[in-house]
């Protein structure tokens, strides 16, 4: 059976200006990887509610699962959570559930749970909170869409939270050989070779490392003694 | 008059399976900011022909420019330039001028010229070359696409030879204020703030630092004395 399909969406205006080199990007792929959901794509837009809408729309009818990360924090540019809504054709408010946990955090850190942070409780109706054990204020489950925070640290948090709850597939399994020789020159037999494993995926990244030509190449698939016997043969061909 | 505006299509299973963690974009969106075109959606897609058409098309139609990077080597997952013909409805062979670059190249290093290698010439039809200064197969522009290769230094060298040629508006300006405040402190005052200088585009951006909750507050805009003024107040506020 087929492992189950994801995307991802980025949301932020830090990311597209070039102020911020996005992480949770690389953090997600390699996640999901480990446990058998294959991320078929991925989207980054701006702060902008048509465009959060269209994108969440388009993707959530296109995969299994759609991840996202940021613009759920206590600002005015914090709007993912009524794109969501919106796009999901969902209600949303200040959940009893969410405004409880935040009330307790703030109490306890004695700060005043003013309307900003109150905003952090802004939830659609029918979702499910996503723990943030690093900052209280939760990401959530509104049917294949998972939302969660754009700052590094609490989206790898709110991932450890989720993704045991989610039924993945079988890992996909990647092998690589490196040999000194440029693409050009290995291209011909690499080619032949994964036209022989359509259940393979192959790939070849070249290098440069003093100034000699190099490429490393990978055999990717979900099935280990099939992958065990194209690396045997890509060996043999180039080890 | 309004910026023109750009999405980016990277294109690579190896981004999605967290093997490779992408660069490129970060390196086009400071670049495009830089010269004052605005970066409005990125896209990430797998070594899929039907992925990649579909992406291209959809992209193609709705902003002033295209950047790709990805797919354009010697080897069978290289795919994106038969892709790009197939979106713009354009034939694509090997062509003469790309031969005739990749043949002096190859017969200076003294490799052979193979099949794998002139495959780094099939450019569609119509195109205009994109100049590699790094290892000679060329990128190219067709229509409002511009196709870069994903090796990160040949991607910056193309867009080098790139950007020149392509007329930009206004410089995206961003100023940015650092404050030792949670952002559900600041977030009242400071979206007030950005609610009176619709022309900017404010965004917060909180860290934790030795246990202490601070926040980057940063203004983003075109017009540097609505930008300074904004930020006047902004420092007044919270300095």
């Amino acid at each position: 059976m087929a492992n189950p399909t994801a995307a991802m969406l980025v949301i932020g205006d830090e990311i597209l200006s070039g102020r911020t080199r996005d992480s949770n990007m690389y953090t997600l792929a390699g996640e999901l990887t480990r446990i058998g959901i294959t991320l078929a794509e991925v989207r980054v837009v701006a702060d902008d509610h048509a465009a959060i809408v269209a994108a969440l729309r388009a993707l959530s009818a296109s995969f299994d699962h759609v991840f996202t990360s940021g613009g759920i924090g206590p600002t005015h540019d914090d709007i993912t959570a009524d794109a969501v809504a919106d796009a999901m054709g969902a209600s949303i408010g200040h959940r009893a559930d969410a405004m409880a946990l935040l009330a307790a955090h703030y109490d306890r850190a004695g700060l005043p749970f003013n309307d900003a942070r109150q905003r952090m409780a802004r939830i659609p109706e029918g979702a499910v909170l996503i723990d943030n054990p690093v900052s209280t204020a939760p990401g959530f489950t509104l049917r294949n869409l998972h939302v969660m925070a754009g700052v590094p640290n609490i989206f790898q948090a709110m991932l450890a939270s989720l993704l045991p709850k989610l039924t993945g597939g079988a890992p996909l399994l990647s092998q690589s050989l490196r040999v000194n020789r440029g693409e050009g020159e290995i291209a011909g037999p690499f080619g032949d070779l994964a036209a022989d494993y359509p259940a393979l995926s192959m790939g070849s990244y070249p290098f440069l490392q003093n100034g000699a030509h190099g490429t490393n190449l990978v055999i990717r698939g979900t099935d280990a003694a099939l992958l065990n016997e194209a690396m045997l043969k890509l060996t043999r061909m180039f080890g």
